[in-house]
């Protein structure tokens, strides 16, 4: 069995990810990931053979994800926190991935002098959400961590992208809808072009809660804004499209 | 009759608005408002008493609609066209509405001269949409004018309000989705921050064909992104929200 190739620690558990037979780590003390690193997975596409480097990957959720929806050649996870490189290292083994997918641990801010510059074809980052001065931040919790821009901008995240993905190359990113002006407005200073962007309705009659952006490196200014992405019907049953993707 | 104080010009046209008892005199050889001018006026909140300028008014659509949609003070229509000027003109005798709106025959890259500087407190515009490099232009065609940037940029349509703003002011304006990131990163350069956002959705599974967007002059970086604006039903009727605009 996959599972004796790796040992959990504390709270750690397994859980099945409906995909490819792909399973993950995960601490419910520490952070669960949900649905957005689920739909910046699918948003985003890597082209045969693409070097894809997820940004701030945490558990590791998005590039394991994306090992079975891309045929990227490589796929590594940058990841601060220590416990969380190695949940993360410990799903590669779990998931027999060693040879497709690699986490490094280190800093966004550093990014720059971790990786080899314009070497990616694809970066991908689910980053915190909100600004520190946002509500109350322990900032050694691990939740904090992920959800307020403790460790890392959201400035921090686009220029290390810049810097690190091919002329070209796509910056995908899941954020909140509240911060779009601000994103692109960052994104455009950093000349990473914002080219594609949908909005996550959780019903047809609601407020967005997310927003996938795609940016591509050095683009012009023109921007795809696709058709909603509307998770729930009137019901409080799954799109179909939803569905599709939790493989119900 | 309203109709006996004014008269019409070729192939110009008495229609009416479905709202209010109010008219307008169009013609179909030039240029017809569209659901874009009705979208705005609908979006567009106007305090009482306030004073309100709409920039390429063209007929006047948009503050002859908001005349009877908010309790503005002053509505003003610039217009560079005299052809659209002198419609306007003659659609505010047809409604008996001189006392509360004027049209000002003018450019809006000299609105700084023609107006006193942080006088208005909403300034509503339904700018061209493209670009002049997008397709065959005829400079001297009203509906050429009306749809490409010809006599006018986004970048003077933005400037031209920060500057005639009130401080905290609002600033509303409808554009089509793939100039967004232009729009937020000339706002912002402009210091009239996008704060209010809302696509506008033909069906609720197409992509969005029009942008509502309301500008604070001033204002902080954080929008405020609505449900989705959907229009038609899956089978072809319109949703209760534009029925009720529509007076249907």
């Amino acid at each position: 069995m996959a599972e004796s190739r790796v040992s959990l620690k504390g709270a750690e558990r397994i859980d099945d990810l409906q995909r490819a037979g792909l399973k993950i780590i995960q601490d419910p003390e520490r952070f669960c990931f949900g649905m957005d690193a689920v739909l910046l997975s699918h948003f985003a596409k890597v082209q045969p053979s693409g070097k894809v480097l997820d940004m701030g990957t945490g558990t590791g959720i998005i590039p394991i994800l994306m090992s079975a929806l891309s045929e990227a050649s490589h796929l590594t996870g940058l990841e601060i926190q220590e416990e969380s490189a190695d949940m993360a290292a410990r799903s590669i083994r779990l998931n027999g991935l060693e040879d497709r997918l690699s986490i490094v641990k280190g800093d966004i801010k550093e990014a720059g002098s971790l990786f080899s510059h314009a070497f990616f074809d694809v970066i991908t980052c689910n980053p915190p959400y909100l600004q520190v001065d946002h509500g109350i931040v322990n900032p050694s919790d691990a939740k904090a961590i992920a959800r307020h821009e403790v460790l890392c901008t959201l400035e921090d995240v686009i220029s290390a992208a810049t810097v690190l993905l091919k002329p070209g190359g796509h910056f995908y990113m899941v954020h909140r809808p509240f911060r779009l002006s601000e994103i692109m407005n960052v994104m455009h200073a950093h000349k990473l072009e914002p080219k594609r962007m949908r909005l996550v309705y959780p019903m047809a009659d609601k407020e967005p809660n997310m927003v996938l952006i795609e940016g591509i490196r050095g683009a012009n200014m023109r921007i795809e804004v696709e058709k909603p992405l509307i998770l729930q019907n009137a019901d409080g049953s799954y799109t179909d499209e939803v569905k599709e993707w939790y493989g119900f």
